[in-house]
């Protein structure tokens, strides 16, 4: 680390809920990158004895919406820091007999629930949870709103990657997010992270997928473009964003083929990007259509990295905001 | 606590199942009851260290109906006294195989389970299981027949409620249950207990959902009406239970209006109410049908401590059933 | 044990995954038995302290088949080894939105796992896993090529009937395995564990399910049978493999009469065995098409030793391929 470090982090997190990034000041989201920091040597090294500082809390992972890798990495998250895990999903529970959300989150608390991590279809559940209930919520995804989490591990991959996590300032970097930015919870809470970090984003895809009107946000350096080629030789990060198959059918998607052919990251498209050229992506990868398994498989490629991480995020995540 | 209690309980609790309330005298009750009060603050403090009761102990959650609270309570009742929890439901195991239910307990007792929690359809079977397994038995559900750790926790949030808790003697109170009393587990298990316990019930419902043969049990204080404006006025508790939606289309169920109309708990039947009428419903609620919002989340309402009762319940049942 | 043991076991365990039995050396074999062996007290008394064996490693249940009592017997083999487990199934996971096999291991992998127990219909998918993962695989039954955990409790269970456990030289002994040989997995493991330990093997089945190739298998003591009253006072051990319901409707199956007139194991066919006949089944069983009740609940059935066993078989599995 340096030996002063240029944004000095608040002594305390005072924030029950983390809900978006959006609602973050820049401090506060380095604090909690500082933190997963703190964590990293514990996600990994799994050193016995185990991290005990939510020994004896309780943790309902609260999944509306299917999801392997960020329930997985949750739960694994909480466990490392020996809290009691629950998983509870929309089948098999009273979602399915009409009680709503908040009564839901109400009864789970009542059970003496420290932490709900909440996953939701509906854009603004977490946020409408945090009002509810008394116990700490982490938003695991929204709707087409945010996914906190995962935006704060795509920035603590690339701060790790570009040498910057003594400070995670990333000042002077331009980063592109590819694809369907218009309904993705990624794209925003990266969007919202990155620029509040220092970065430049652009915005990248077909027009009816990327909403010039987020190129207007005031204050922030971000720009939209549609041609991937032109874009890449600027960038030092590109996201690749995974294609909803769902959505392909629909006349923004002309084909996958023609998908590929103008946003999809190939070896050949590789050619024109500078070297030290970071590639993300959120997974699942769709192999062949948004990204060749060349460069997923490739030098440049921190795909597995960004997962790794995800622990120590989440891991942070569940620390700060679960109370003593 | 009374400096001398009216009923000494029994020095050992001596039942290896817990399958009904029908079955136990009323010091096992108060036994269980007492039990769940010692473990009331462990449920809620969780200081560490955490309570190891059950330190190596395996339970298995072996559910073939849906339930989310019930679960988790008893999973989080279980991990609370440090005991392994493994959950089973029926998707996702050899019920859909075909393998009778004495089987599929018999199997997960050779694995080293010590207790088994049973949900299921048929009435009578956590009774059939406890017959044929040498592990222990607590029944979270059987068809129609009786849900007792449901009763306990009802039982439970009355005595705390009006301030019974040092020997649950609920003599000279009066109880009234609404709904659909006869297809009811939760109505059965109620009756049993809250006469047990020295309360008189009155169960309110259409004459199609209300036998009148409950009311000519021998030995027991229980009474049938059919008029909730009637019976209103001279009860000190009311337990709203929950609408089967899939039984709403049935000849017993003209219209969800006319049924909120003649046996919902609304604000303005309310006014027909003692002022200190415990309200009560074992969820999950049917907000406007059986209950108004102002009355579920009114001052007379209990409807959350009851869940946070549950788990000190659950705790001490499974306590006393799993040998050391 | 005997004072000097006919097979001395190596030292050491050097292998990073259990893929199933073919590979295995024979003192392979017996070393993996002879750990489980060590295992099977603690798995059965269950005294405290636990064994801290596995103490922070992470084990995935990676399972895209559904299955009860192996999914369970691994989850409570890695708990009793103190390991934290995390089950994963194909539904509520990203195989569903089309993610490769390897791609979804190699992110539970990056998440700090550090064995995957995996279960999946397409045969070789355990191997393809461990050459493309660092961390360790445990093959818990993949398509219709081998399901070594099985085999390896199967082994143990004639081993302790039989007074071998200190050796686990099988030679002498004669199995029958019998049913549908064809499309089984467990008998696959079987027939080469069986004949690693020194026992001969008579596969018993109707010629459609009944591959006599299997019986030209170079330096293997197997033969193939059709007629089950000419084998049964033959044979030591008979281990009668689980009908599947779905092949019944195939001309392989005229009718499920039929197959129990041939093939079932009933009170009357067992006059003709051998009077300390060991009678197995993988379970679950079909009572009263491939076995009758009498016999699978009589003295000579082993059925749920087997079950009690797999957990001391899994525990060994677990602990060997997971690095310390």
């Amino acid at each position: 680390m340096a030996a002063t470090a240029p944004t000095a982090p608040p002594l305390t997190w005072s924030r029950r809920h983390l809900t978006g990034i959006e609602p973050l000041s820049a401090e506060e989201a380095r604090l909690l990158l500082a933190k997963a920091r703190g964590y990293h040597e514990v996600s990994t090294r799994r050193a016995v004895p185990l991290c005990k500082d939510l020994h004896g809390k309780v943790v309902v992972n609260l999944f509306y919406e299917d999801s392997t890798r960020t329930r997985a990495s949750f739960r694994l998250a909480a466990s490392r820091l020996s809290a009691d895990v629950l998983d509870m999903s929309a089948s098999g529970s009273s979602v399915s007999k009409g009680e709503t959300l908040i009564d839901t989150a109400r009864n789970i608390e009542a059970m003496g629930v420290d932490t709900i991590v909440c996953r939701h279809s509906q854009s603004g559940a977490a946020q409408q949870l945090a009002e509810h209930v008394a116990c700490a919520v982490v938003n695991a995804g929204d709707g087409q709103h945010e996914h906190p989490t995962q935006a704060l591990l795509d920035a603590f991959t690339i701060a790790q990657r570009l040498d910057r996590l003594d400070t995670f300032d990333l000042t002077g970097l331009r980063v592109a997010i590819v694809g369907d930015i218009a309904h993705s919870r990624v794209a925003r809470s990266n969007l919202h992270l990155l620029t509040k970090l220092g970065a430049g984003v652009v915005l990248v895809g077909p027009p009816t997928l990327v909403p010039g009107a987020l190129a207007r946000l005031p204050g922030v350096d971000v720009t939209v473009a549609h041609d991937l080629d032109a874009v890449l030789p600027e960038v030092d990060v590109i996201n690749m964003l995974r294609v909803q198959f769902e959505r392909i059918a629909g006349p923004a998607f002309p084909s996958q083929r023609e998908y590929t052919a103008l946003y999809g990251l190939t070896a050949r498209r590789m050619q024109r990007a500078r070297p030290g050229l970071v590639v993300m992506h959120p997974g699942p990868m769709n192999r062949g259509l948004e990204i060749e398994s060349a460069v997923a498989d490739g030098p440049n490629a921190v795909i597995l990295q960004q997962v790794a991480n995800g622990l120590a995020i989440r891991m942070a995540a569940l620390a700060l905001v679960t109370q003593p």
